[in-house]
């Protein structure tokens, strides 16, 4: 029998540098299809950042055509000022699957670190090798991006039990 | 010489009442166009929301094509996770100018009521009772529409100092 792709991309937002990666998840193997990450310049104003991103993850999204969205329930810091600027950043990555019809799922920072490297407490470097080692095709061209692949590698592994609870 | 009237579009954003409010400045004369309040179901996930706000404002922005914006800067709580989905819903707010080729100007909260009310430190009622009395034909359908038009009426009051700062 053979099993259909699903193709996710997986979503590592800020203002400055936006992570995505693409996965393919095929039955209990995944494949790896694309990462990056997009940069918006300083010098830029905030609606131009906004505006850049929503713009470089539009024609990311159109090109590979994922079936569904995985983004991190946000760090939510003590800073304000960085929890309202990562919100911005947030709203507008949602955005981009939300209305090209891709459902998003989010999921805890320690449910990722668990779903890649097996304990949820892993530092990051631990994540970033675990990434190379499941998806050794992945450029994985940034920490960014890294964190992005991730993400859909958490979703691969817990998307039957998000579709039944969104069912 | 008769004055060339420039339209301004006011944003309040909020995750479930988005604000709007659309002025025309004509020298130093304020003309009341439309106002309203965008309301996403609360039954609705994060994604479907922020799509919604999205496609309801750009339709606004199509509708009433305005030719610059304006909206506060956000009063950073210490609530954490509301700053947050606050910040996801003005990120959104503030791409639909952006991707128009709007510039969009921000004005700190007590600018606003200076701006409207005479004084920097008066209370919602005090601003709304202005917005009425400055724009006598505004609906101002509710709180949040009332806010964008106070907004709105600020840029209309600085937009020449902003002006020169962006040359």
């Amino acid at each position: 029998m053979s099993q259909r792709a699903i193709r996710i991309i997986g979503l590592d937002p800020g203002l400055r540098h936006a992570g995505w990666g693409i996965i393919d998840s095929i039955g209990n193997n995944l494949v790896y299809v694309a990462d990056g990450v997009v940069r918006a310049e300083p010098k830029l104003s905030l609606a131009e950042k906004l505006h850049f991103i929503h713009s470089a993850l539009t024609r990311i999204v159109a090109e590979f055509n994922p079936a569904e969205a995985a983004i991190e329930e946000t760090f939510v810091s003590k800073d304000a000022r960085a929890t309202l600027k990562l919100g911005q950043a947030r709203g507008v990555a949602i955005l981009v699957p939300a209305a090209a019809g891709i459902p998003v799922a989010e999921y805890a920072p320690n449910t990722i670190k668990k779903s890649v490297v097996g304990v949820g407490h892993a530092d990051k470097d631990q994540v970033h090798h675990m990434v190379k080692v499941l998806l050794p095709k992945a450029k994985a061209a940034s920490a960014d991006a890294a964190d992005a692949l991730a993400i859909a590698i958490c979703h691969a592994h817990h998307r039957s039990s998000w579709l039944r609870l969104r069912a």
